[in-house]
């Protein structure tokens, strides 16, 4: 049986299988759900059994546990490690979902005219992992897998991949390969296949500023105090010039400048502004001057205010100046950029421009190194053929504008290069209300795994 | 029997009756406690009664009620109005409470070795409204009441007192008077006794900043797209200038500045500027340039953002772009500056900041003008013999830097000035959490408006 016709009369067996990952919370970033995601981490580590992989296992670490397992047919034979990740984002703000966020349905859209699954982690990452799981399940009912396999699934990408780090650097015999394979990125158009050959690196900060030691009546002092809303405003509009260039000092210094010809090249990848402005309701588009949007949101650094908060935030009013503010900051890192650096500069920045009478406390969440890989490598065009066999079109190279803080660990620790096979659409609203996940892209994401195993074995 | 002896023989029924009303969670800006805010209308209401008053009753309006009571002794009598309010502020953050806000205690501190009212509401307004009610509990068990007397006491003074306003206008003959008394303010310092001459005005607004119509991955979009918390915060601090005066166009064209001679007036009111730093714990003082503490909080209008939100503000993180970002600001306003005018002048700039490609929101929570009294009238001369009385000093005269709207719009409705008699302590946390309200405070705050008939009659 070829590839294809198995994928065809197993679909809705392979649409359940994901559907039962996607009913388990298994939400990271908030400790109630800690239960969820070690259902998760069973519910994987039973399937790769099932799939006949050996030494299937749930590795502890000092946070959420890694899923692993391995399929050693020769030792002479290439390894292919797999790596992607079983927790998912949180859901708030829940009321603008349409429907359970872990009661996944499908549903038709105006892109997705056959229907797309509506949950979260139906796209980042569960349906993309998942799908790994199943072209292994193809290959064993069709051709059989020609190499080497090695799955790590983990549950904390969505909150730094920490404990992943360290279990990385503490394995590096265990994992041993000689190409990663991801898939946690996406894909230009439904139609239009890429490969993503580079990601932004990420530095996630906290800030709290305490202004008087209590909250008080804005009455009886308001415009005597430094009231700490106020002045982290002006901090946050501070850290943007005119032209939307970033003005910590010495930000830029490690940037990469692209040549000319090197923008040229990427500016080929297919970008409808329109679109992309009618997509998001916004009449204009913003950032840093001298760029396009394409560049702004893949090879250029930014900063954003991911949340704020601070005073009376509840219904109707109160006359209060607070004792504290507080803002979650993130910046997106390209090339040569440390995110440790980063975080420095930004602190050294934040304290700096504190004003007198307050106090200012800053945290790091967690950060990540950007990463750049090329596409004359055996994988990326082994890749580059497989989707041209489901797509009949070669993929574009495109630098993707996110962070997956573990694929420049990778490289670093394991020596290896990672090809991000993604199968996501911009408009699948990932960590947002209402994610989803094409159901064609689901199916060829499959196929197209399934079919890179001939090429690079060929 | 005397006044004080009165008040002592009764010390701890007169307490135990505020511990009482202190009970009910009368939170007037949250819905959930609606039943309670009625609670503390119908306690009220039996208290009236209970001093022998007529045609006591709870007024309805489209809001909460207002409790009403008189008692007309002889028409050719001069009549005084005591208003008050029973609605309080809503308590968070619950957590930095160190008892339950409506389980009064008393503890000792500092500033009240005897001992001071821990609750919601302790000061602002149950502890001081309720003095006027056992004033005349004092008086009908001593000289008796010389005059006419009338109660008016809302609920909605938290929330703007939109329906008393409704009240007064439609009830001008049934709250005839020849002056109003209120206790909602405070006292300079426990053994300095004040009477507040000015009160400052109020606009309070909220925004909502909308930039795309969904959350964002900040990965994908991060850079190449507005994110509303930036553009708030930067909005936020262009409304103040390099001097911290207030870059609203038009804002200041109607305040009066005082003359140096006014403002070497006001000075002599004692303040401890080092007193002030060391109670907020903050090591130096922020304002208007040009303008000493005390004047920026009393004679000079200011700015202050008294909530903002936006984002993923739970713990951990997420790397989102908001769809949205709010604030909750309000302005306190001096003479003669009219709050709907400044109101409008603040969207109209607040409009013209809002960057392209964003739509702004911006609604009036509620608002009030600015009020100035003298000290020569017959009524400020009594309540001055009233302090001396009781204190052995006659109080200062001072202007306030919170606003009590309803106080303009009597003179405006009624034609009739306000004697505001405070009582309260700027150390007692009002609006905070750990509000509470000197045992002595109360006791001597009875005291002197038992005294203030005797002379305003005399």
């Amino acid at each position: 049986m070829d590839v294809k016709t198995y994928i065809e009369n197993n679909k809705e067996r392979l649409l359940e299988e994901l559907f039962d990952l996607l009913r388990i919370p298994s939400i990271s970033a908030i400790k109630e759900y800690k239960n969820s995601i070690r259902d998760a981490a069973s519910f994987l580590k039973n399937k790769l059994k099932n799939l006949g992989l050996d030494n299937c296992e749930i590795c502890e670490t000092a946070g959420y546990p890694i899923v692993y397992a391995e399929k050693i047919k020769d030792p002479n034979l290439p390894t292919v490690l797999i790596y992607g990740h079983y927790d998912v984002q949180p859901v708030d703000p829940i009321e603008l979902w349409n429907s359970d966020p872990f009661e996944p349905i499908v549903k038709k859209t105006n892109i997705h005219p056959e229907g797309a699954i509506f949950a979260r982690g139906s796209c980042d990452d569960k349906g993309q992992m998942y799908m790994h799981l199943k072209a292994i399940e193809v290959l064993n009912n069709t051709s059989g897998v020609p190499c080497n396999i090695k799955f790590m699934i983990e549950g904390e990408e969505e909150i730094g991949s920490d404990n992943l780090e360290v279990f990385v650097k503490e394995n590096k015999e265990k994992l041993k390969c000689d190409i990663i394979l991801v898939s946690d990125t996406g894909m230009i158009d439904k139609d239009i296949p890429s490969i993503t050959t580079g990601l932004r690196g990420l530095a996630y900060l906290e800030v709290e500023l305490t202004g008087p030691n209590r909250d008080l009546h804005s009455g009886l002092y308001g415009g005597s105090v430094a009231n700490p809303i106020n002045s982290l405003a002006r901090m946050i509009s501070n850290l943007h010039d005119e032209n939307n260039r970033i003005t910590i000092p010495g930000f830029y210094d490690d940037v990469i400048e692209y040549s000319d010809e090197e923008r040229k090249k990427n500016g080929l990848v297919p970008f409808d502004i329109n679109e992309f402005k009618n997509s998001l309701e916004i009449n204009d588009v913003h950032g840093e001057k001298s760029y396009t949007t394409l560049e702004r949101k893949s090879i250029r650094p930014c900063l954003d205010v991911n949340g704020i908060w601070g005073g009376y935030t509840d219904e109707g009013s109160k006359t209060v100046i607070p004792s504290k503010a507080f803002a979650k900051i993130s910046m997106r890192l390209v090339s040569n950029q440390n995110w440790k650096k980063i975080s420095k500069l930004f602190k050294d920045y934040m304290k700096k421009m504190t004003p007198t009478g307050m106090k200012l406390k800053v945290n790091e969440h967690h950060g990540g190194e950007p990463y750049i890989t090329s596409t004359d490598s055996k994988a990326y065009l082994a890749a580059s053929e497989a989707y041209n066999s489901v797509y009949n079109k070669k993929p574009f190279s495109v630098k993707d504008g996110g962070s997956i803080p573990i694929i420049a660990q990778f490289e670093k620790e394991l020596g290896v290069k990672t090809i991000l096979m993604g199968f996501g659409l911009d408009s699948d609203a990932i960590h947002s209300p209402n994610e989803h996940f094409g159901l064609s892209n689901y199916y060829n994401g499959i196929e197209t795994i399934s079919n890179f195993y001939k090429f690079f074995t060929k």
